[in-house]
């Protein structure tokens, strides 16, 4: 396979333009032995016509066998090597809020919870207290200051916050201090590696203050922190593929992940008809559109068949054509990952993807559907060669070698 | 790729069992261009039923258009890199035997030969002397002792034997001393690193030992070598995928090649209903079970194509219910390598693979073989990914971040 080096020295410009599609969750499993996935039970005649006309196959994000999380899926979908570029969840957490993290900078997502007078967890949560109260504490926790660094402290929701470290020659990856159960104090932040015992004393430190800025109030008197690590800085969508990208997604992970690479990110309503809408009113702006649709997957962790089947028929009827209607020179349909009902959870089974270009090759699949993509001329494939795919296809890759 | 390291961070305990079956040499080619293979030959409805509900595809044991050996066939099949990891015969030999090899040991097979006034070759197997003779000798060269190593010597059959040197630093590859033809004289034992040449003089010390020991005897006078090198010290199952494991296997190189990954080797008889009474004997105790059925590859290594076919009817009338009703969680089938009869060897062709579990997608794949696995949704891919998997399709994975 190509790395993304070799991508980026064939990139040529051009004025074309690429939609990658991702129906979160979209591949399934059947609920009985050798019965239909969700997406074969689906009535899809807009994507069954595109697989006629397209070329389909079966991508996996990260390898066989391996589940992945959103964060490392939704980077091989933009070509970044998910092994190679393994992102923290506070890194994840920062960006979907749309905080300005920048390369360099320490995130972590934090938890207001509640300890007795020993210092033990008695409440994990703080009672869930209401976003207001919450950000009312983060505004206290944003007085403390350490020597020759940044700290940044922001709101997410509820009891949850996101809290960054920014100055020099900071890393990661750092352990976590929630000690996941009651009765337990919380614990220090550890270094992973020897260079990051730096980045560590500096959290600490922060932990430290927060309990003191916190001691009187109740039930919200402590803070555990998950998910500490570093943004790595990846190249950006620019960078390395030449494209002016946007991202069109309502959920913070998947904005996030768009924030990760460059994208930028649209303002948008909640439901599919306000994405489409910003993505109508910026089709001119950019070269490269990533359209996430949620609630495919928010089906399948449920367990709930019927209810992914009637949400995949939902984006064959309104996205596609609402897509099309905007003439992209190339149009990628795909999951980051599978959701089967059966699982209720993400699993391992490679993703359908088709792929829709004037200069696609068509190949035997008659339908959108795994079985069919299991015969697709694309194969299974890493889902790091969707981008130089569709990168091809828009004819702005030039020829390797002479 | 995700490499073992990878997979073994995703490892959570789970009750669920693995069937590995490898019919050994499963693979074939039709005896006239375009006709059927040996296993599209056979009537084999219990693996076809398989078929239909799980998944399958083709494996390459080592890489596409390599013919592999048992050793490295069966490393693959158990996730260990066979081109990362080559394993010398000496070592297959000495754990396929029952010897106690442990990490570290230079194992080499050993012949006894007879040699000449001149000290040439005569006869490279000494008139296959008896396995009684052949004890007796062993016997006697286990006199031998050498400066601050141990060394063991043991009986295989016949002429064979097998001859372990234990210490500090001792590490291989070594040339062999079988010259392979008549008139030649053994040939020295030679580093083929610097970093053995330690190794290689302790080796012709113990050789020299043997030929004064042996000077009077006839035919077995003198001794040969082969397949020198270290035992690695691979991480075992139970490391890797934290799985208790067994394996199920009448030859002496497949045992070895267990023991090689740390699994417990069944006490069998020699025929198929002796390996499945084991494995049902054994069925509570472990968590994986790697079942090993030899006959199929010796019709292959015959040229027998018919009587290749009336061996893989038998497999799947009798091996296959016999697992089914274990009721395991996950069951593949799979060969190590192809033995097509119109070779009469090993050959280089992917491997029809198939996997059944509850929680896999069921593909086109109508029958099981080669030409309908070539459809599968598992695609061609490397036998190294039969275990992530499996572990996978046993819920024995979680998430690969956030």
């Amino acid at each position: 396979m190509a790395d993304q080096a070799v991508i980026s020295s064939l990139v040529i410009p051009s004025a074309t333009k690429i939609v990658l599609l991702v129906l979160d969750g979209l591949g399934g499993v059947s609920l009985e032995p050798g019965g239909m996935t969700e997406l074969e039970t689906a009535r899809t005649p807009n994507l069954d016509a595109l697989a006629r006309d397209g070329v389909c196959g079966l991508h996996d994000p990260v390898g066989r066998g391996i589940t992945p999380g959103s964060g490392p899926s939704h980077l091989a979908l933009f070509g970044y090597d998910p092994l190679e570029h393994q992102i923290g969840r506070g890194v994840m957490e920062a960006l979907g809020i749309g905080f300005d993290l920048q390369a360099g900078d320490v995130a972590a997502r934090g938890n207001f919870c509640t300890v007795d007078d020993k210092g033990l967890i008695t409440d994990r949560r703080a009672g869930r207290i209401p976003t207001e109260k919450g950000a009312e504490l983060v505004d206290l926790l944003r007085s403390i200051e350490l020597p020759n660094v940044q700290t940044f402290v922001e709101p997410v929701k509820e009891y949850r916050f996101v809290v960054v470290i920014r100055g020099e020659d900071l890393t990661g990856p750092l352990t976590e201090t929630d000690p996941q159960r009651l009765g337990a104090a919380p614990l220090p932040v550890k270094a992973l590696r020897p260079e990051a015992e730096g980045t560590a004393f500096l959290f600490n430190q922060w932990i430290a203050a927060a309990r003191d800025i916190l001691a009187d109030q109740r039930p919200a008197n402590m803070v555990a922190l998950r998910g500490l690590d570093k943004n790595p800085g990846l190249p950006s969508m620019q960078e390395v593929y030449g494209l002016h990208s946007a991202a069109v997604a309502v959920y913070p992970m998947y904005r996030g992940a768009a924030r990760l690479v460059g994208m930028k990110v649209l303002p948008t309503g909640e439901n599919i008809q306000e994405e489409i809408e910003a993505l109508r009113a910026n089709w001119e702006e950019y070269d490269f559109f990533f359209v996430h649709v949620k609630k495919i997957d928010s089906a399948g962790e449920d367990g709930d068949f019927e209810r992914k089947v009637s949400l995949i028929e939902e984006a064959d009827k309104v996205v596609i054509p609402a897509i099309l209607q905007l003439l992209p020179d190339v149009l990628v349909v795909t999951g980051d990952h599978s959701t089967p009902a059966l699982l209720r959870s993400h699993s391992w089974h490679p993703v359908p993807v088709l792929l829709y270009s004037r200069h696609c090759r068509s190949d035997p699949t008659a339908s959108f559907s795994e079985r069919e993509c299991a015969r697709g001329a694309l194969g299974r494939f890493p889902a790091t060669d969707i981008m130089p795919l569709a990168m091809a296809n828009a004819l702005r890759l030039t020829k390797f070698g002479a």
